[in-house]
């Protein structure tokens, strides 16, 4: 079956990143907008280029000290993966974010030129734009992944041999650590991703929501004037930070889920097959190498089943019916890999002999295991919009409570997130015990990649959001006509409604991810399959993750504000120097803004970047790899309920001010107009904090997990080769 | 050493009875206040009753029913220890709370005639006044948790011999249930002291912040009349509240911790046995009586040592030093207990064969791990400090951030809570690590042991502060002279700082004792002292676990904001209709906020109470004792993180508004009396916010966690009998 599984992914990666190419390529060369819309659209793209070549610049050198660490004491192969799991991360999310800025203004243009021949399906070819823009980020995601784990696996794993089952046996490395090689290779290509990820989703998050906060503080409340107004000199620094942290993020983010989860369900079989030695029934080499083959194999039908939903979006009829569109692509996706991967299962374990795994209903359990997570992932985003929406009664009562000012608008709200983790929970723990029932430990991590399958769909779908956003922005400072802003407003209000069911399935299949990267671990090394929870060195272990998760997320908010600050002071100065911005005589020092915030969000990321990345390490060079599991555990359970809860409080204070602004008349009748200025300010301050909230913390909890969990399955022969506690408590 | 353990504990008790019953007559003879204040007193009191007495009537009859099905299911016996749970922690509360309403008055008096005599050392003795009420609280508290588990330890384990070793083993129950009979009744005991306590901490909590958070947000800002002003109709509910929830609330609370504590580590020595039948080294059976008379002679010295602190405060000469003071009495019990429990331990295991258990350094072992725990609770009150006091930075940089508008004071408080987890976290975990390295299993019970057993003395200093912040609210109420007001208020901003010590203690103590219950029901039954938390079932249920804590959480939360909307409206209705309240000339109807408080406290608290006992049963029934262990860990998680982070935003706003106002003419002098304003109602939004996070979310969070280990614990043998999954999946 490995061939199979190679052109699978092979046609899946070629599909993905033609198309890509294909959907930049017509982005490029469509008309471009107005003179100003175009001088927008560039300063917006030499600032995010300035910011990422910054990033890149500092953190790269360090990465690659990493990279040589690895590559001295596992194998120089775990280096190279590192090295080349980072380029693949980076170039996806550079290639998906210039196409994004690309797009940004195409999107405007194309709602002015719809608006200007009076075209009726002006808003549906918009959004059809729109989502090509969102795709190329989507395709590259999907495409790089594999493209890099393809390479790995044909050059490591099948001309090397490594993948072999014969060689999936404990061997010294050169340092003398115990290491089984291939799946060691495979995590560190993952972390290469995660590195990146973390990179772009922390400090895009802390840049956007400083720039967001700060340009909102000053210019909504003391200057009076609207959001995207282009005499607020932070305006052009909040559509940069989009486009680095909402879409280079957001997709960094998800390929290193996707790969987290692939590279997790590929390393179980392999301690699968070492802890079946000893049983009277050992598992066959055979069945190792399918079951390893299969995650991967899967991965392919996904891209493929992805390339076709998104191909049906952008070339059917535009209509005007902006949600089913975007569901379209994602309900069509996940239809055709549901049927596809039925037969993908039964050409992989049809004729195997079963009986040595805990697959209970035989070559069908993994697929069903995979289909819960499917369901899942879909679950996950219809209980993000129903706790998010201000269809639902949850954010009117939000926007109501604003009434009472903004005290009860941030306890309401913070109420809203923390019920809404429980259907998410239940969900995931739901998936966790079902998938484990047909497929024992295997099926947690299938479902994790069944999930993660229509990635490609997900991420064209979110990344849609910010560059429908930003084509927003841009209109409101190019001064469009009215009717052009409506177009745009109605996709940035359809786009805020996808961003939240985005972030449901980001996290959500994040935590999965981050789960069976813990199982691997579990099963690796000398935990051996077992984590008590009861012993105290796990349960300390978890006590401490849940306390660092916790101080990240404190310390993000920090930055967020540190950032804000130093904005709030930038606006009022230049505002307060030049006198000609606010008459429009002159323009604002949009670079000085930018700048400001690149290099705050660099300074500030430095420390929570190092301390998720060596605590786990430091608590397992202490206590050993007991505690690292329940440190493990605890980060994860911190992050399913906190994110959860942040993304879903978030949401629902964006939405209550957006209901709130859309109910203007009803309430200044009702109230007067003094009144619904009162309670219209009482929104924003909800949803100003809800920004850091939903965009930066409950997404970076989100990779921080997955970044913990694999660094600590990289790490686990060095800590079972020497922790401190063992040395002094026999 | 079963009688020295009786001498102890009955000494301990009746020493401490005697001294509350002396305090609270000493307050009830003292010279009442004037006319107006003896007028307001006595409507506190008849509020504080009337809530008392309807809560007590509704809830009641439903958990006589469920100590018939316990006596009915179980024995006899643990239907009897479950009521009589239930009575001594309604005692103690009432009692305490009694005192407190009787002190409030006292101490208001005491101020006023100490500056009309000009007395110098009118503070310390205000202050010596307060405490004095406080320790009426802290006193039966410690007094009735020990009465109440000495007679069911006499008449059950003595009289009736089943705490006979010999006798601690597996029979079969009327209904056919397998039970070891006496730690089922004791820890029946303790889920009956549990359930009044939610009920005070829960009911009173909804209570108290929907009449603070509806007389703030009309008073302050609408009307912008003072705190405390006589002619806002909620003030008198705000007081009713105080007493009802956090002294009566606070005291069960820590009651309640105290007995979990205590049975859980008297419930493990009877695993251990069981576990260790099958091993080369069986424990001898004295040993294992030995081990479970431990910690309640342990609590025994802690009770005598506590009077002996409480005694030394009250009597030596006041000082102006009002920290020094109150930290005089915790100290002092703590270094008393340290030394005398050496002896204790000593008595107990210095003759015996410890070869067969985990005490590392032989007899001394046992007691290591207790002053760890002592050790702990104090570092906890130390971080609670440091990051709420505003003469740290933490709190004066949330107060810097009010310059910048609510939405960054809200983000920051948020920062600098979520940040202030990771130090208690550490010295949780540290403390689980470190006590187990020491006597096994039994050290971390051992250890919450320790942190309780200066509960008299952290009690009283607790309930000092409702107190204080009433007699501020009498004073303020009944226009006393400013130099009164000044001392009240001294008083009341010493209570704030010891709130917050007493919330991170009770918090840690809590966390703990729930932790020694999860221990002793993985060590019970057939999860059989270990709980692989891999486990798909343990898993699903840790997801559930924190799912389900959060939404109790939430909901909590949309609980005072009904309770506060229903308030507003109140309020506005009586100024509205009745303008000769704001005019002076009439008083506003206080009993109506009352009244409405009331019912609507009685009518939230339901649903969360019941999801909270209710969810591990059916989670038992639906997936097994695998599930329920998983399931208990996540609630002990997320309620660890998530409290101490809320108890300490909500401290830091709290005092971040104080420290604001305090520098009003600094601020004014830079900004002006318009922005100045500005700045303190953004500090005032984070102030309310924060009044239900640490005072209502936070404390329940502690005590819903123990409430839950212990019915897992009691609802085992049921579980183990009768599971859904176990008949499905074999």
């Amino acid at each position: 079956m490995q061939w199979v599984m190679v052109y699978l992914v092979g046609l899946g990666v070629i599909f993905s990143l033609i198309f890509a190419y294909y959907n930049f390529r017509k982005g490029s060369k469509m008309e471009h907008g107005t003179p100003t819309m175009k001088d927008i659209a560039d300063s917006i793209r030499e600032g995010a280029n300035a910011f990422l070549k910054r990033e890149y610049m500092t953190f790269t050198p360090i990465l690659l000290v990493v990279g040589i660490i690895f590559g001295v004491i596992f194998t120089p192969w775990a280096g190279v993966a590192f090295v080349l799991g980072m380029a693949m991360s980076a170039l996806a999310g550079l290639i998906g974010m210039k196409g994004a800025v690309v797009y940004n203004e195409r999107v405007a243009n194309e709602a002015r030129l719809g608006v200007e021949r009076k075209d009726p399906s002006a808003m549906g070819k918009a959004l059809n734009v729109a989502f090509r823009g969102g795709s190329v980020m989507g395709l590259s995601v999907g495409g790089f992944a594999m493209l890099g784990l393809l390479v790995i696996y044909i050059v490591v794993g099948m001309i090397f041999q490594y993948a072999n089952p014969d060689n999936l046996k404990v061997t010294t490395s050169i340092v003398g650590l115990d290491i089984i090689l291939f799946p060691q290779v495979i995590s560190c290509y993952s972390l290469g991703c995660s590195s990146i990820a973390v990179f772009n989703r922390l400090g895009g998050g802390i840049f956007t929501k400083g720039a967001d906060m700060g340009a909102d503080l000053v210019g909504k409340t003391e200057l009076g004037i609207k959001e995207d107004d282009p005499r607020n000199p932070a305006v052009i620094a909040d559509c940069v930070g989009d486009n680095v942290g909402d879409v280079n993020g957001n997709g960094s983010d998800l390929l290193e889920s996707t790969i987290g989860a692939v590279v997790a369900s590929a390393v179980l079989p392999s301690a699968i097959q070492i802890a079946s030695l000893n049983t009277s029934r050992p598992i066959t080499r055979e069945l190792v190498s399918r079951m390893m083959e299969y995650p991967l194999a899967f991965l392919g039908v996904g891209l493929i089943a992805c390339v076709i939903g998104v191909l049906y979006v952008l070339f059917r009829k535009p209509s005007d019916k902006l949600s089913r569109e975007l569901n379209i692509s994602l309900w069509s996706s996940a239809a055709i890999i549901a049927v596809a991967t039925l037969v993908l299962s039964y050409f992989f374990f049809g004729d195997q002999d079963l009986s040595s795994v805990d697959f209970r209903f035989g070559w069908i359990s993994p697929w069903i295991s995979a289909v819960i997570g499917i369901v899942a992932g879909i679950l996950l985003g219809m209980f993000a919009e129903r706790y998010t929406s201000e269809k639902y009664k949850e954010t009117q009562r939000v926007a109501d409570l604003a009434k009472s000012g903004p005290a009860l608008v941030i306890v309401g709200g913070t109420s809203t997130g923390w019920r809404s983790a429980l259907p998410s929970c239940i969900t995931l723990g739901g998936a966790i015990i079902l998938s484990s029932v047909f497929s024992g430990i295997y099926g947690s991590a299938i479902a994790a990649v069944g999930m993660l399958s229509f990635v490609v769909a997900t991420v064209s779908v979110d990344t849609y959001g910010p560059i429908a956003d930003n084509a927003g922005g841009i209109s409101e400072m190019t001064h469009q006509d009215e009717e052009v802003r409506k177009i745009t407003d109605s996709l940035d209000s359809q786009g805020n409604t996808t961003a939240a069911i985005g972030k449901g399935f980001a996290i959500g299949s994040g935590v999965l991810a981050a789960l069976a990267m813990m199982m691997a671990f579990a099963n690796e090394g000398n935990v051996g399959g077992e984590l008590n929870i009861i012993h105290y060195l796990a349960m300390g272990g978890a006590f401490i993750g849940v306390g660092i998760m916790h101080w990240l997320s404190g310390r993000m908010l920090n930055s967020i504000c540190s950032n804000a600050e130093l904005m709030v002071d930038e606006v009022r100065r230049q505002v307060r120097e030049n006198p000609g911005i606010m008459t429009h005589e002159t323009k604002p020092d949009y670079k000085t803004c930018v700048d400001i915030c690149t290099k705050s969000a660099i300074a500030e990321m430095r420390v929570p970047v190092f301390v998720a990345l060596l605590s786990p390490i430091v608590g397992g060079f202490v206590f050993g790899p007991m505690f690292v599991g329940g440190f493990l555990l605890g980060t994860i359970l911190d992050a399913v309920v906190t994110a959860t809860a942040l993304a879903n409080s978030g949401g629902a204070w964006d939405n209550a001010k957006k209901y709130v602004t859309s109910m203007k008349a009803k309430l200044t009748k009702e109230f007067g107009e003094d009144r619904y200025k009162e309670i219209h300010d009482a929104s924003v301050i909800g949803d100003t904090v809800g920004d850091g909230f939903k965009d930066v913390v409950g997404p970076n909890q989100d990779i921080m997990i997955k970044l913990m969990a694999t660094i600590s399955v990289i790490m686990l022969p060095v800590i079972n080769a020497f922790n401190l506690f063992s040395l002094i408590i026999k």
